[in-house]
């Protein structure tokens, strides 16, 4: 299902999130007006928000409050993409070229960390103690795990396990963050925050995995951004992993990563992936943690919210880009 | 004052500061560890967080989440130094290597991150919305002066009041966090918060511009960095601006900040303020922000606490490093 399908019963929460994003750029500073608008007016899938504001539609809920921390929620993901390019040196996201490159290494930081605080501060106006608290845990769990990541850069050596506990920090904690957060605002019993919260452990590390093999299989314009840019980067994804134990002897990746000849083992690679069953067996693994993300839904009130959190399940799964 | 000395009345909650710093560290990564470690374990001067511990002395405090606020408030400086000091490529200071310099630019913006979101963690524990909120929005002021600062690096037409508004944003704001989160921990009457957030801002512009002239006429064993450091990035500090202003025409700053002998001109301009009455101007205009500072103390009750900040003020403007 397209995603402006799935978006259908929800369209003006999605439109008053968009108001409330570009509400954050009515700043003094017109310097910094233009780069929170550049950033936060990307054609980005909102995903994360739309979470946040599903998972709190189940109970008790405040629309202003719930829009304010689906706001924050967008605004972290941005600070941590913003941040994310400036660290990669990428060019290129979502089909334009990213603040690092219009703006330069500085401005990137400085920007990301401005979200950040903006993020907090729209978290903070909830006066909820425990989405502030989850907010900054959040904060820690994405930074730690992308400092994982840039500490195991061109290591052949990590396993599964590092792998997914890496996966579960740089991208599940935020899918989190959107789930409880909603969840937790609209006074929501335990068990229900519980479910909310194993949908979105589970589909972000679906949603990752999907990234991981896209960088593989999917084209430039497909993703807005480069192929087969983690392993160019020495990050060693699920994908390239089942490669390894594939061809353990004569492997591109190996390779590469002790590197030599860069490109062409890139491309080796991506052509490998591609022409095997890999792709498949990484859609599997996805698959199966979708499927646990969905399992305890219908222990929730069956309303909308209810099937749009199902169509988006799948929606991650089978996207392109 | 020697600062050994003033912090005598406060060795007690000086070691249980660093106590708490050290437990930062304390994490499953042993990577992260070692950042944090290493950026925590400074030689730095701990007066921000002794700032909030002593404003919070005044009334009905909680040492323990005095404790913990006085911990976020040097997290948080740290992370903004920590950054400052990878957009900056600054490779030492408190005459030891950077983070930037030890392990790149990329694990310095990451553990900036974790640093931002360990003092939020910490300030979300003192369960205090006034300070939850005064965190975020001291945030964004910081990042906004400093991305005043990247935005205006080699523009000279500047006034003074940009120089003032850059300052109180980019260095001011977080001696006003560090008093204000203080005295709202300690239950303090709104007037006596007003006083000690009047004394945070106005010492924290005073500490901005001892730190501007110390660029000039300092040592780099004093500074424990680089001297000369602003100039050579293109900023304009007071000293440099009042250097312009008394040599309109042929000027080292001009010729600098329009990329001609850019070392040369840095030198002359040291030379010249070093043997002109500007340090002494710079001086005066710090003085009378410490004077600011301090002329409402004594309406706060009279202990320890209020001694202690008097003689931190002095050592604001007589300080060497």
């Amino acid at each position: 299902m397209e995603l402006s399908k799935i978006y259908e019963p929800i369209q003006e929460d999605l439109a008053r999130i968009e108001d409330r994003l570009r509400a954050v750029s009515a700043v003094d500073s017109p310097y910094l007006s233009e780069l929170l608008d550049y950033s936060l007016k990307s054609n980005g899938k909102r995903i994360r928000p739309i979470l946040t504001l599903l998972a709190g539609k189940f109970y008790d809920y405040n629309l202003d409050s719930l829009l304010q921390m689906a706001t924050a929620v967008e605004i972290m993901h941005t600070a941590t993409l913003v941040h994310d390019d400036a660290i990669d040196e990428s060019l290129v996201r979502r089909g334009r070229p990213t603040v690092y490159q219009l703006w330069g290494e500085d401005k990137a930081v400085l920007l990301g960390d401005y979200l950040f605080a903006e993020a907090g501060a729209l978290t903070a106006d909830t006066q909820n103690l425990r989405a502030i608290k989850l907010f900054a845990d959040t904060l820690k769990a994405i930074s730690s795990g992308e400092l994982n990541q840039a500490f195991n850069a061109f290591n052949l050596e990590q396993s599964r396990l590092q792998y997914f506990q890496r996966v579960s920090k740089k991208t599940a904690a935020l899918f989190v963050m959107a789930t409880e957060s909603g969840a937790a605002l609209s006074q929501a019993p335990e068990e229900s925050i519980r479910i909310l919260v194993e949908y979105g452990y589970n589909i972000g590390i679906a949603f990752q995995i999907v990234d991981d093999i896209l960088d593989f299989i999917g084209t430039e314009e497909e993703l807005g951004k480069p192929v087969g840019s983690d392993l160019a980067q020495g990050i060693l994804t699920l994908p390239a992993m089942l490669l390894l134990e594939r061809y353990p002897e004569d492997n591109p990746v190996e390779k590469l990563f002790k590197n030599q000849d860069k490109q062409k083992n890139v491309a080796l690679a991506m052509e490998l992936i591609r022409n095997s069953s890999i792709t498949q067996e990484c859609y599997k693994v996805a698959s199966d943690y979708n499927a646990k993300a969905c399992r305890n839904l219908n222990l929730l009130p069956d309303n909308a919210a209810r099937q749009v959190l199902v169509d988006l399940a799948d929606y991650i799964i089978n996207r392109r880009g």
